[in-house]
């Protein structure tokens, strides 16, 4: 291996917030430098609107200058660290994102809000994957694929979301037609910073990779790529223009973008022409950095949760409805990629934390620490609550981001720990639905992999998933995940390694503790998830009739069995 | 009047956390001396169990010491204001209480937990109203009527409560067979103190009151007095006992329980002898103090919520499924009182003020005004939330104890003021519920009038309510209107008025402003509470099937059109 003797890749991490460098030690996986930079704008770096709660943008700018920092940042870390490090020893850098995060582009690839007058027109900058103004147009293309038969949507879970791609795109024509008019074409955040760094902007020729392009924007290969113009045109004539500002083929990530430009390296410390890789979501590319293969399920769980799995491209696959997406060569090359997840997670917890959290857990500073200790100390059930995990919609089973979070079954003694454990387990019960819609449809799931700051800092959280999924759990070694997979993406791109397979065998690990399920719990949880599945299905799935009575005397009926066994 | 120039008279408020003693000059209504004492026993004065979270005691003898206490402050502040007030010139002392609220005792009616060896044994305490271990207990009580159709329930709404007298006492014999077999009689709260300040406290030969007796103890007058020794052997032969320990007749509230002891009146600083009047329950008397009438209901809002209203005897009343009670002369002799209630509303507040309001709420210490103040900044239906008011059970029209509270449209923006605000609004929604039931049956309500603390300290909640209800609402005067109340029926059987109704005429007023219904508010009320009544008997009636897809869907159709007006 090491071919060509370089010795490090760099990962880049665009998360919701913030976006993260690493520089990784091929040899073994050791984390030599990282550093992170927070998106300056709006909050948290999220350009917000009060009268549009569902909308959610970000600015390029923002993405490029955080690029500079954060990388800068991680090459002198690297040097500080180890003094013989030397940025000519990068055999690659990987690129991973948020999305689908779209951003309207001119003819040159340059994102409209770098002009003055876009600048702060929030329809001009990235809408972030988390932005769902788009419900409208997704359900009119869902709507549209289902009369015409064509199977369009079959290898993305049956249901076009309002996060993705072309939704967005369209739902701009009605937000604001001026931006609209003048968007020569849209560029994913995966695809713009590759081509950013390379300087291959231009739209027809930039990379776009084959996970952004397959996942959300129905490209096809077997079909010759996007959705025909006939398509479009029966549903709104002017989104034909952007198939033709398209590149006429996709490209894997473990494929070349092309190579640092001279005042890139410059901004960054590194060489100036180092390979670059082509991008791909961050999910992805988290778990290739877990390990993810046939039979491991790797969840990413962040502000939101990334379910990835693998399996091969001569399995038997169908459809499966109400996951994310089946590509082949998403994740892993010669493999489907099988994406699902769900809308909210962290985010959730952050949303009890910012809004709700009492002042004796927020005095400290630490809150959500101090509320984990406190739900650790309950039982499964006591609480008598259940709550739907839909704070930001459901992507997945339901893939409907209409949908509006619930807390059921409080009294005048529920305590603020025991709605945010109820949080925690109504992501649980989210979870799980995804795990046995998998199972059904024959993606059989043999052992699941947790990545993601909440993996290390909450072993509570991590022993509830393990209990209500009645599974093990391992944990990723690696803190930074998805940047670890975006290096192994650069390490392969610049020919470091063979393959995917290769780099994964030399740098990924896992934590000594393995979560194991705990029978009394589970087989509470497995009560709870009855009553989770039946309100999921009374408000999730249209036209479910169901007597829903007996949920609150369940509830009721097990909190009272659970404090029994107190005594 | 006063006959007997006799020109004040004492009202004794007892509630759930403390006792208020007030002084009434009968000439117009003016408060002379008022006084509250905190019950010292327990969390708020209530004992509670972790293990049994539904249930709720308070200590006999912090009722006698507290009573000792707010009437000596009261009698001491009269003095201090008018130094002409003379104890002497009391009419009578007015007794009011929260119910149904039973107190074990031997056969002198001495509370069991005056005994050192049941003190500290809950079982041996008051059973507070909201004490909720009993749901059982009631439901077969209910079955059996219902199998027997012997019609007792008729005028209880047809649903026998966990919250009261019977279903408490059997629960008894469960819980602690010791308290049970020890028990020679159980004494109503609202009996109990007139009882014992006037040293009437035979369990035989004690004042009972009609308004205990008859809405929570099945008595009927018609069917001579208590359910049957044999209706209660085909349930618990054990509970016959209490039948021959209780009094023959039972009395109303403007009839005299007897006259105070020598030690009471030492120990208050009133007069030896002067008329103690039969007690009766706190929103009955508040009722009267508020000015109820055939047509007016009063709403007494305070933890909890009573609605009171009257109907002439000759009204051609039929049972109504729901509410609490109906019976005779047990608010204004000469009228049906018509009772309903629900079993949290400030205790709701308070829940949410204890265990979710963030500390910048909490800081200054007036946390629900600063909720408040949030929470009126918002327009109806744009939080998208919807709230059932179940945190305590539903007393009234479910009559259910084991419902539990739900909040339904949560999303990662959600605040701590919109839950506030949806929680006003769910217990604003359940008394419309309340209020339609009546109506359905032909009570007719031309105005409402609300008296309680919050009533004078919270225009936005009156408003809310104003514009949920869709009808103007009137304040009482005085801000103490259940001991007000209490204070006329001690006038009146001290012999001071002719009458209820002239005690009213000469002492109850209101305040200046009444909230008028704002009608595009109410509009958004109107859709609003159409989901809420979806919910509810989704939830709470056994058997509805129910589609609840188009729930979310709604709210959050009405939280965007709201949201445009902002524009």
């Amino acid at each position: 291996m090491n071919v060509n003797e370089k010795k490090y890749a760099i990962g880049v991490d665009y998360g919701t917030n913030s976006v993260r460098a690493l520089i990784v030690d091929l040899a073994d996986g050791r984390e030599l430098g990282t550093s992170v930079a927070n998106y300056p704008s709006g909050d948290l770096g999220i350009i917000l609107d009060f009268a549009q709660p569902t909308l959610a943008r970000q600015s390029p700018r923002d993405y490029i200058d955080c690029f500079m920092t954060a990388v800068r940042g991680a090459v002198e870390q690297a040097k500080s660290v180890d003094s013989s490090f030397d940025p000519k020893d990068v055999a690659g850098i990987g690129i991973d994102t948020t999305g689908s995060t779209p951003i309207p582009v001119d003819s040159d690839g340059v994102p409209l809000a770098f002009q003055e007058k876009f600048k702060d027109v929030p329809a001009a900058n990235a809408w972030l994957w988390k932005d769902h103004t788009s419900i409208e147009e997704a359900e009119s293309i869902t709507r549209r694929v289902r009369e015409l038969g064509n199977g369009y949507l079959d290898k993305c879970g049956g249901i076009y979301s309002s996060e993705w791609y072309w939704a967005k795109i369209w739902h701009c024509l009605r937000e604001n037609p001026e931006v609209f008019d003048a968007a020569y074409s849209w560029v994913e955040l995966a695809d713009f910073i590759p081509a950013y760094i390379t300087g291959n902007m231009k739209p027809e020729t930039l990379a776009r990779g084959i996970c952004p392009a397959g996942h959300k924007a129905m490209w096809d290969a077997d079909r010759g790529g996007l959705p025909s113009a006939e398509f479009w045109e029966s549903l709104e004539p002017k989104l034909v223009k952007y198939l033709d500002h398209y590149a006429k083929e996709t490209k894997r990530a473990d494929q070349l973008a092309g190579f640092l430009t001279v005042e890139v390296a410059a901004k960054t410390g590194l060489a100036e022409g180092t390979p670059v890789a082509v991008g791909a979501f961050d999910c992805h590319m988290g778990a290739v950095g877990a390990g993810v293969s046939p039979g491991t399920l790797v969840r990413i769980v962040g502000t939101s949760a990334c379910d990835i799995t693998t399996l091969p491209l001569d399995a038997n696959l169908q459809a499966i409805p109400g996951l994310c997406g089946i590509v082949p060569g998403s994740v892993v090359p010669g493999a489907y990629g099988i994406e699902a997840g769900q809308s909210a997670v962290g985010d959730i917890y952050r949303w009890f934390e910012r809004s709700l959290a009492p002042a004796r857990y927020t005095v400290g500073g630490n809150t959500l620490y101090e509320l984990e200790q406190d739900a650790a100390k309950l039982l499964p059930g006591e609480s008598g609550l259940v709550a739907l995990d839909w704070n930001n919609g459901n992507r997945c089973i339901l893939v409907d981001q209409a949908l509006t979070g619930a807390i059921i079954g409080t009294t005048l003694s529920t305590s603020a720990a025991e709605i945010y454990r109820a949080l925690i387990e109504g992501t649980a019960y989210g979870a799980r639905a995804i795990i046995e819609r998998m199972e059904e449809y024959g993606v059989k799931i043999n052992e699941i992999v947790i990545c993601g700051g909440i993996a290390e800092k909450s072993p509570t959280i991590m022993q509830i998933f393990a209990n209500v999924w009645n599974r093990p759990l391992k944990i990723s070694r690696s803190s930074q995940t998805c940047a670890l997979g975006a290096s192994l993406f650069g390490a392969v791109a610049g020919g470091a390694f063979a393959n995917v397979e290769e780099a994964q065998r030399r740098t990924v690990a896992y934590k000594s503790t393995t979560y194991q399920p705990q029978s009394d719990a589970a087989a509470v949880y497995e009560k709870l998830y009855a009553v989770y599945k039946t309100l999921h299905d009374a408000f999730g799935v249209q036209g479910t009739q169901v007597d829903l009575y007996p949920i609150m005397k369940e509830l009721v009926a097990i909190r009272d069995s659970v404090r029994g066994t107190r005594r």
